[in-house]
């Protein structure tokens, strides 16, 4: 640690990939495919703990972070984001080289792919369940049909299933609350898949959302499971109770660089542009944007989480942070201090890069988005 | 525009042009030095535009863009930010090749710093003016004292004066309450220069915020003003009555992946990595991240940024479009769509990147920050 002196988000490999085994083992003994999502973590180096461990099928939110694995090796992927017409030349480069799966949620759209390709392209239609955020309604039989008679129009396009993301289980606090909307989004897709499997032999059903497959234990009748955020947890998942706080496998390190003992707070090197803006409401018109752990030699304790300093409020480079009479003394102006996010996918997309507990950098996909 | 496929940061060359003359003239009309801070733009190219028109002195807020902007031959550079004495390696090679200027809150650090730097380094004492981010009270007269003395103990160390950020007047939403935030502001550092000139000749006192350099038109007795935004201002700014909706000078085109009739939204490739996760709450309980502007050929319109949709929620890589019954048909999937953003330093930061609205590309800080 003596190396560091701005910003770096550390990642302890033990924690990583034990939460990759936990998830890994869970799904395997419930016979669920297992596609976890990478934009989480976006790293190629990352990936291959997961490729060791026999992973296959991977799930990423952009045609250029498909891209980006498919230099590491991986075949078979998944953009978990509605397809986007517009990168039409970008698909037909993949498409030539790995195994393609795109989500669609329009006729047109189907047909100017089919029209513009010629390898397999595996299609998802993009069901909402329940999110609001995108996707078709279930009860949309019409538009769904539709866009699967456009999709068999095309020899090379092939339906492959229905496809959905819980993401409302981020608003649940309980495992009961995750569990009904696990259960209710699993229903709706059981029966699409139901109504449709007879005419469509071998299509699949695909859910993602870590709160639902970390806290439900017997995930019933899914084909395949497509969770990110548990690579590294977070404070927002230790909220919503999908992981502990020792399962937060991701810290940020940032300098003190100022004291105010009059209001007990501190001023770090660590904004906006490092954690980024996302937050927590821990009470009423209080937000935290990261809580202190204590850092000993071979790694980090919680032990004294609650009660530690936390980040109150962030702006471009500076964070705010809160402390108490007790705690305001614990670090001074050249002190390294180590801070669990809120959002790790946002905060490590910002970051663009990692260290290991021992200082070796980790690859991020980040730094190739201008190449 | 034709070959933009993904979220991308377009720049009106006039339109940042016309904000930085504006200021220019402004404060060279008042005989105020004009030190703009980089860390909106985060640009070498953007700065030869500043260093065209004869800015010779910046303000960047990390030492590592001190370093970058240094590559593009700026001598003159002040990192206002409290001083990060792990970055000491940082400090002393840059200290060596340009005139740097810090900010320093506390007298151990000025001794840190004195002990083991070697080439002049000028040192600003942080005035809180009541921002309550981070600096000194001006009445802490005992500690200011303290660290003038600290200083003069170096030789190469230089007491350059009082700097101050007015950053609270981003909570205004008129000239009348800038203008009081911007002459409080101005009185509380007029009144220390005055107290400590005559034991210190030459010190200046330095100001910097959009708000208050863009709405006040007298801008009285500073030696300084640091102002950063205005290059590209923002809806915030807008929001607070600092720049028209003309005056800002980015948007973010972003293709159409879907949209929903049934509650007359549409879903944008451009999320919380694209645009930061700053915010206005236009109404009660509603955000906003974003409004669209109409593209011409040769540039956009704002004249329907009041009725057109706005971006009402954003996800990793998702943005959640609001329109109305009227609007919602203006586009599909496929188009692209162009947004004002709410926070251009952030949304720059995010991107790294860059076109102008010919499609030549310009260079942005972040892509270098994983060298």
């Amino acid at each position: 640690m003596e190396s560091i002196s701005k910003p770096t988000l550390i990642l302890d490999q033990e924690k990583c990939q034990r939460n990759i085994i936990r998830m890994l083992d869970k799904l395997k003994a419930q016979g669920i495919a297992f596609r976890p999502h990478f934009k989480t973590h976006q790293s190629g180096h990352i990936g291959e703990w997961f490729s060791a461990l026999g992973v296959k099928k991977i799930t990423v939110s952009s045609l250029s972070m498909a891209h980006y694995f498919s230099q590491f090796g991986w075949q078979d992927i998944t953009v978990a984001f509605p397809l986007n017409i517009l990168e039409l030349n970008q698909i037909r480069t993949l498409s030539e080289s790995l195994n393609l799966g795109l989500l669609v949620l329009d006729p047109k759209t189907v047909d100017d792919l089919g029209k513009n390709t010629h390898h397999t392209i595996a299609l998802w239609i993009k069901i909402d369940v329940g999110t609001h955020r995108t996707g078709l309604a279930s009860q949309a039989r019409i538009d769904i049909d539709h866009i699967i008679e456009r999709i068999q129009h095309y020899p090379h396009l092939q339906f492959r299933g229905f496809l959905a993301h819980a993401g409302h289980s981020y608003t649940s606090r309980s495992v009961g609350e995750v569990e009904s909307i696990y259960n209710e989004s699993l229903r709706i897709l059981i029966d699409l898949k139901a109504a449709y499997i007879s005419n469509h032999p071998g299509i699949e059903i695909s859910l993602g959302d870590t709160p639902g497959a970390s806290m439900v234990e017997q995930l019933g009748e899914v084909d395949e499971l497509r969770p990110g955020n548990f690579v590294f947890y977070d404070l927002m998942q230790e909220e919503i109770g999908a992981c502990t706080l020792d399962d937060i496998a991701v810290v940020m390190a940032c300098p003190v660089v100022a004291v105010h003992p009059d209001r007990h707070q501190w001023i770090i090197y660590g904004g906006a542009v490092h954690f980024s803006k996302e937050f927590l409401n821990v009470k009423e018109g209080v937000s935290c944007y990261g809580r202190m752990v204590d850092f000993l030699k071979d790694g980090w304790t919680t032990k004294n989480v609650v009660t530690n300093p936390y980040i109150a409020s962030l702006s471009q480079e500076h964070g705010i942070v809160q402390c108490t009479e007790e705690t305001f003394g614990l670090y001074q102006p050249g002190d390294l201090t180590f801070w669990l996010p809120v959002h790790s996918c946002l905060t490590a997309d910002a970051m663009g890069s990692y260290r290991m507990k021992d200082g070796r950098p980790i690859e991020h996909y980040r730094r190739h988005i201008y190449d």
